[in-house]
């Protein structure tokens, strides 16, 4: 039976600092490193084994991946990282706290911002500290300068598609460790959630998400593995 | 200018202990880790920075690549798994400390077991502890129960002509994190080293070695990156 494992990389540094991080590449915690180990551990030992991984291009995602596998004793298996899995690009608010932008544009912009399915934060400013164009790993990319949540799902689905259905349709195991928003993305689609109801729906980080599929590649309900 | 970077896994338990380690699956020591770092961040000193990479499916190999790409600030290129970086398989010697193993068949059949080119050790028992045929990594590969130099060779200059030679072709700089035997077929091909010279040349722990090619994907001379 084919299965799917979601994770969310455990905290970063900009999450305790409660600060907009989208693309920008901030490490994990050392909180976010036990959640991550935790999380390989509770893939042992309700053995639940990946076979296949997927992740993206940024740090918190790979680590939290390697550091899963590890603790699961799966290091080995394939993984690809491609940006398409990245967090949803935070545009001008990137680096900015999440209260001080709240006391800036008031509470009401900053929840449209945060949680509106489709209009994106304002652009980043070309020459901003957080400009990413120059970055090597997104050399060919025409990167977006702001995402909603909207525009990020017409990144993450079509990778889907393309890249990761077939491999767990060909019966693999497969895990992807993300972010928030590419995360909502999939969840979205496959658990057939309304475009308003997606944003206010929380993925916790470290915690697991099992979808298993049918013959059809129908996806049952979704659960979290520490239920299961 | 294509380039190749070769990384022997730092410092591991049974290195440490002295022991036959070949396929079994054993951790970095804390000093392994260190070289690791190390290798990393001696690739960035110099601006080497590697595009694609390979490995073996060896924790210690493995998890040598990710920390030094992470040092680098390139864990986010690609990385191939493959069986055929693996370690040379040390059959009936695996788990066996390298003292006991000469007090044992005596210090001239050991030197022939660790020195020669085309005679293996003996086989690996079946149902030894170090058994690896019900290793989930190695379902479907028919794994050996043990290899010479010679043998590892044959199944190391495939892979590299099939997988790694085109991306190096390509334009990119590749690194491979591997191990003592492994890089050696590499090294012998590249530097056209003899059967008999190549089983004494040591490849030291996370020392990058760097080959550069010419336009006619002809190898230039073996140099230590920390020479350079």
């Amino acid at each position: 039976m084919p299965t799917l494992i979601l994770v969310r990389h455990g905290q970063s540094q900009w999450n305790l600092e409660n600060r907009f991080t989208g693309w920008w590449d901030v490490d994990l915690t050392e909180k976010g490193v036990e959640e991550a180990i935790a999380a390989g551990k509770l893939l042992a030992d309700k053995g639940v084994f990946p076979t296949v991984s997927f992740t993206s291009v940024q740090t918190r995602a790979i680590k939290t991946l390697n550091l899963a596998l590890e603790a699961a004793d799966r290091l080995w298996i394939p993984t690809t990282k491609d940006w398409r899995l990245n967090e949803r690009h935070y545009g001008g608010l990137t680096g900015l706290n999440k209260q001080e932008t709240r006391d800036k544009h008031g509470d009401e912009q900053v929840h449209i911002w945060r949680r509106s399915f489709d209009v994106p934060p304002p652009p980043m400013e070309p020459g901003s500290e957080y400009d990413l164009t120059q970055d090597p790993r997104y050399a060919g990319i025409d990167i977006p300068n702001t995402e909603s949540l909207k525009l990020t799902i017409e990144r993450v689905l079509p990778y889907w598609e393309s890249a990761i259905l077939p491999v767990l349709t060909s019966g693999e195991t497969v895990i992807i460790s993300a972010h928030g928003n590419s995360l909502r993305a999939l969840v979205k689609h496959l658990s057939n959630i309304s475009d308003d109801e997606i944003t206010g729906l929380e993925i916790p980080t470290g915690q697991p998400i099992i979808y298993e599929f049918d013959a059809d590649m129908k996806p049952g309900e979704r659960r979290y593995l520490k239920d299961m």
